[in-house]
């Protein structure tokens, strides 16, 4: 078994293609070695080792020993030096690397080989007594801290404690936990690497720096980094003396300049793509530690690779997959001036990304007051309910106090573009006295507030906010996105404002208006109101007849900026008690303003009241039980397109769309109503309109049994949202209670509301799409949950085929650059 | 087209196989008249009639109107007579008659033909004016009745509106409604039947009777039946005069006894099973009307069937055949008197059946404190919850003002074997006042009441019931059943009495142990609370030490009545919340009990509050983030094995059952802790147990991906209650809001919860024996939802090559029945 890499003087056993086996550091310093650039000699134990170390109760495969003897003394020749040697020893640093980049999580040693004797050595061959001595202080602090005990004499021991150190740092606590959050998988392991040591701190001309092949946070082409004069790597990364500006080493130290510059040309025109390196001026000498991927921002990232493609070092493809799609959000939100302090009050999780300033309130009607008034204000909730959609709607940002990333308010948030922190844990939220308190400091109703949903920070007072220019480079890369992509890309919009911005941002047209939050508009939720709790079919119809005109009008509105698009509108969805009051005094209130009896509204409430609201009466099943309400909506719909198409020569492709069909029976009766209304109205006004009659798969049983529900169905649309909780039997609003435990202890390898479960839901969705089109081979299936909107499931969509993915605006660009790189993937 | 199917004179163009076409009047007519029995001439027109009418807008094929000619003159020259010859007029009759007996449901109309004309040929031919007037009213009456509009003079018109109104009959709404009810498709359509009338109502020497060849309420082997002299068949249906028992018929007319029993022995010799016959005897002369198969009760069909066998006329599988095995049901529970004459105050579901008779009590609590003071109760409440489980436990019966068939209280009490009333909308309770009323009659805490579970009535007062006996030839029956049978039988049972219940009525061994219900009961609630409100690990695992000797004498108990046979476990499932007072008043005595502050009680109670707990931290979710919680129960189990297998040679073989199991990662690592507990125990004891770990299959995900949890399970049973929850996204607690409404438009055919959807998620249960069987091809799987109780599930489950059904214990025999019958369906 091969167990080590030696590398050095120009010739390596590695390459950089072995990163899985040599960990990035490892595969970068051989190929560095290979390109002939300077590189202390070293060699490199496997990741094969940690994974052997951990499965064999911490021992070693037995042939390592004898690899490592060969291969430190390979190091000793090179360098003319012997490893314990009291005269001319060699020093050596002993550094993990896996094969993603984990950077601070793991550890390091330097100075290995020193003692007592061996100090002498040094102090001798450098002629720098202080140097040596600070040597031997590195080591003896960094060996106690990371291995847990006082330096041994015995160098070989130095080595092989270190050694075993990096080991056990792959799984310190805080590396598991990094790695769960970033999604690495646990069983990678980590490669060592061991390698002469050589010193920056060796006097005025000897220095440690780090630099990037462009400008990481711009993206602009220019070498650019910092050095420290008379130190080591571990001084600059410390940050105990400031560093110096690159430039500077051109005045300095001029022919390390010059060669530092050959080095980088030659490095990025080798890895075409931008680098972030680690070097050491010894005496005059310029010594190459490592070379990796430079980590740069969403603008960098989209400038270096539009450019890059300028420059033919890589073509549009690449380019494409050189961008992570999240990434992208970055570019498109407001964001706090990046020089401004931030004096941080909490933190919550980042879960609707921007900067919002604003007031702060406490309720959604105070929301709609003071912004009447003209004023932002930044809405503060424990947790929101469908009530609070108005609210919302007119806050800048939404705060609260419990929730996870995929509560009512972040859902939300993130589908009206809305900034959004949640579950900030250390807030009392007190609605009654019109404040909240983190940690004894009251914040009350008025108070000026800054959150950021980017990053979790909440800030009292009005910080600086800057809005986002796309260059043109993002444009550029957008529409290369948009040549390669096979999946069409939707919006969930419900406004004609989300409409617009859906459209700017590229949208193909709506794939979900979500009629509901429509009627939770002050001037229209008492209508609502009459209609839930109408005592007869009559009545009812009395009050839908109000909510008509409203309606007709949302639609016109939508339909507008939408012309000559596909617009899919799901008829009413939720179960009615959201839609009512449910305090008391609420009660009594809605009483007087609809004038029906308080003991009517109140058994009106308890008789809608569900123990399981998610799996109750609500979807298609309205249409069912009330089809008035859907015969009402459906009219709306279709008076709408039609006055549009004779008035103002508008065209519209409106799709209907049935939530939460189960069953061939529900889609068969409700088809029929749809299209006895649509002819009604279409006789009315004497237009003929193309549109399409369409469900949701939302229930295990409607993915499964596909087959019986296309023959009825134009399209189809999978609600993933509603199909994970039901076939993982996990309620969104209560699954963070053990969610995060079963992402620690590795039950899920990620949250299934944010990532579709491929496994499960995914597997489900891919025998829908199958039954479906066995029997109805061109059927259209598109997805509208907030996985749409997700780059790991949208390139599972494009996998199983689907034609569109419907995601909310902000997101229409990483779904428009995700589904390009599910279709570069498949080519790879 | 053949429209038509001729009978008369010993001859017929039909049979008994032809009910589908003929319907059950027309094919019996057929066949008593190719038996040679004297049947009146006539024809049938055939339900393909009846669907062609509805599909073709309410036509007829053409060739309808020449084949009825045809036959109609058939008729008149076999009785001499013509239809609408004012000398000597034919009169028929026209009748429904569909392929499911549907009695009283459809129309007939007499003495059609009948004018001012004939009406004197028939005064003439009859010699008796006042029977010929009564014939012409009941013709008028009937006629205005049935088609609506006064009878016209043509008797062709007459003949033809007749028949279109007996077609329009198959569409009444009672009709589609006792369809929907009985679960007869709706597209059947009916037969018509038009008949030569023959009058029992010519004087003393004629006369209309109904007859069964053996006794229809007990079984026993006599010709039993009544007649009305000088009447039509129609008067004895009235009820208006009282009948006379056909023993009479001996003494007054011997001739016409002598043949009615030569027909009852050939029809019942040639029909093997006991038939319902209808005759007229008209002047002298004996007429056969109507010959089907008998109703009878369950006593007699068992007895039947087995004398039967006795009798060389069926064998063994044919009698297992003819008991419906939901029949069975009324055999095992205490009955409300037959004689006794019933005053209904109230009616709601029969949701578990039997007679209860007690004094009302309105919380759990008093229902404890009467019962220690020996007192028969019943316990009212408008919705049971999980803490009534200790108050229903001590209860005779269970009434409730609200939920369905699938209610909490309905199968909480089927699984007890309680008497259980629920729904009934007309009660409302007042717990406070310790009273409920029904349209102002008021019943207070105290009062006697009785309530029979299996019509649904409720009655003020003690009516005297009866025990159940189990007669002989039940109990041959029933080991007929078990020798045909392939399924196993197992009951779902939580205590010692539940087990030996279980075994009494032939159960192999225990399906389902809940060990929830056991930490309701009074002495150990608190520690339960205790448990939950902990606030580490150590506060936790100290209340459950106080649980465990507790848990382990539940097990005890349950053990040494199963010996020898296997009984599984399940470890705990519901959410905690079910365990922890709501109301403030309730928390703060439960806060001085447990000696908690108020403030922390109020904090648990709302921390685990769930927005949809059936889809929440329930099930093994418990068992991931508590494992102490599982430990301790799995302690409880194999010590109390262990401990009987020592002292007293008891053996059991104990099944730990893991709820909600959906993924992998899940069962592996919930075993591997099951593993290490009873190694454990094992080890402590030094005894070796033959345990085994399997799960629930409840949720979509675990059924559709059964392959890969298979590996880690020793056995699967199916929670079908919430895996018909989890595929539909119906919530039992909330379904019967709609799902009444989805029966009756026909979107079901049943109500889910009762008879597994077999399209859906019975598709889903065949894939997930599929998969799991394909990498584990001996795994064993069973049921153990409701369905496990029902018939036409328990055909299914056969079907699909489960191991066993595990059902509540008075269904166990039921279960055998059924099982029985799924082989005998398979040979046929």
């Amino acid at each position: 078994m091969k167990t080590i890499y030696a590398f050095g003087e120009g010739k390596a056993e590695g390459d950089k293609s072995m990163k899985d086996l040599l960990g990035g550091k490892g595969a970068g310093l051989a190929e560095m070695c290979r390109l002939g650039l300077p590189v202390p000699p070293g060699f490199t134990i496997t990741t094969e080792i940690c994974n052997y170390y951990y499965a064999h109760q911490r021992q070693y495969p037995k042939e390592l020993e004898s690899q490592a003897a060969k291969s430190l003394s390979h190091i000793e020749k090179i360098m003319g030096e012997k490893f314990g040697d009291p005269e001319k020893p060699l020093l050596v640093s002993v550094r993990s690397g896996s094969r993603a980049s984990m950077p601070g999580m793991m550890d390091t040693i330097l100075n290995l080989g020193l003692n007592k004797k061996t100090l002498k050595g040094l102090t001798e061959q450098s002629k720098n007594i202080k140097f040596a001595q600070d040597s031997f202080e590195r080591l003896k602090h960094m060996f106690q801290d990371v291995v847990g005990k006082p330096l041994p004499e015995n160098p070989q021991e130095q080595l092989w404690e270190a050694i075993a150190a990096v080991f056990e740092s792959w799984n310190s606590k805080r590396a598991i936990e990094y790695r769960r959050i970033n999604r690495i998988p646990q069983d990678w392991g980590t490669a060592c690497n061991v390698q002469a040591m050589v010193f920056g701190n060796m006097g005025d001309d000897s220095a440690s720096g780090v630099a990037f092949t462009r400008d990481p946070s711009t993206g602009e082409k220019r070498f650019f980094g910092e050095y420290l004069r008379n130190a080591q790597g571990e001084d600059l990364v410390a940050g105990v003396r400031t560093p110096e500006p690159l430039e500077q080493l051109q005045k300095t130290l001029p022919h390390c300049y010059q060669e530092l510059l050959t080095f980088y040309q030659k490095l990025e025109r080798h890895y075409r793509d931008m680098q972030d390196m680690e070097f050491t001026i010894q005496k005059g000498k310029v010594w190459m530690l490592q070379t990796r991927r430079g980590q740069r921002t969403a603008k960098a990232a989209v400038k270096i690779a539009v450019d890059m493609v300028s420059e033919g070092l890589i073509n549009k493809e690449e380019a494409l997959l050189r961008i992570e799609p999240n990434q992208i959000d970055q570019l498109l939100h407001p964001m706090i001036s990046p020089r401004t302090a931030r004096k941080v009050l909490t933190k919550g999780l980042p879960a609707s990304p921007g900067a919002a300033v604003g007031r702060v309130v406490f309720t959604a009607e105070e929301a709609v007051q003071w912004s009447e008034k003209k004023e932002a204000v930044i809405l503060v909730r424990s947790e929101t309910s469908a009530e609070d959609i108005h609210g919302m709607h007119v806050a800048q940002g939404i705060l609260t106090s419990r929730g996870g990333m995929t509560s009512h308010a972040a859902v939300v948030a993130r589908g009206m573009g809305k900034v959004c922190v949640v579950g900030c844990g250390a807030m009392e939220v007190d609605v009654e006295k019109k404040e909240f308190s983190v940690n004894g400091k009251v914040v009350k109703e008025g108070d000026w507030l800054t959150i950021d949903g980017t990053t979790g920070d909440v800030m009292l007072g009005k910080l600086p906010t800057m809005e986002p220019e796309l260059s043109k480079e993002y444009q550029t890369l957008m529409s290369w996105a948009d040549a390669v992509r096979k999946l069409k890309i939707r919006a969930n919009a419900d406004t004609p404002e989300d409409a617009r911005r859906s459209l700017n941002f590229g949208a193909e047209g709506i794939g979900l208006c979500r009629t509901e939050h429509m009627f939770f508009d002050e001037d229209r939720i008492q209508a609502m109101r009459q209609m839930i709790v109408a005592e007869s079919t009559e009545e009812r119809k009395k009050a839908l007849a109000k909510l008509k005109p409203m309606q007709k009008n949302d639609f016109l509105g939508i339909f507008r900026v939408m012309k000559g698009l596909p617009v899919t509108i799901r008829l009413l969805d939720p179960p009615l008690h959201e839609f009512l009051p449910q305090t008391q005094k609420e009660i009594q209130t809605l009483s007087k303003e609809i004038d029906v009896p308080v003991e009517r509204l109140k058994k009106a409430v308890d008789d809608l009241k569900e123990m399981n609201p998610m799996l109750g009466h609500r979807g298609c099943r309205l249409g069912v039980t009330y089809p008035e309400i859907y015969e009402m909506q459906i009219e709306a719909i279709m008076e709408a397109v039609c006055e549009l198409k004779r008035n103002e020569k508008i065209e519209v492709f409106p799709e209907i769309e049935l939530p939460l069909i189960s069953l061939k029976g529900e889609i068969q009766l409700l088809r029929k109503l749809c299209e006895d209304v649509c002819e009604k109205v279409m006789k009315e006004t004497g237009e003929r309109i193309a549109y399409r009659i369409g469900t949701m798969v939302e229930t295990p049983r409607a993915a499964f049994r596909s087959d019986a529900i296309a023959p009825h169905a134009d399209f189809f649309s999978f609600g993933t949202n509603d199909l994970t909780q039901t076939t993982l039997g996990i309620s969104r609003d209560d699954g963070f209670k053990f969610l995060p435990e079963y992402e620690q202890k590795g039950l899920v390898r990620c949250d299934p509301f944010q990532t579709i479960d491929f496994e499960g839901v995914g597997e489900l969705m891919k025998v829908c799409v199958e039954k479906a089109r066995k029997v109805k081979p061109k059927m259209e299936i598109g997805i509208c949950g907030e996985h749409g909107g997700d780059p790991e499931s949208i390139v599972f969509c494009h996998q199983i085929g689907l034609n569109y993915v419907s995601c909310s605006p902000f997101r229409v660009p990483i779904a428009r650059l995700a589904a390009a790189r599910a279709v570069l993937l498949e080519r790879l």
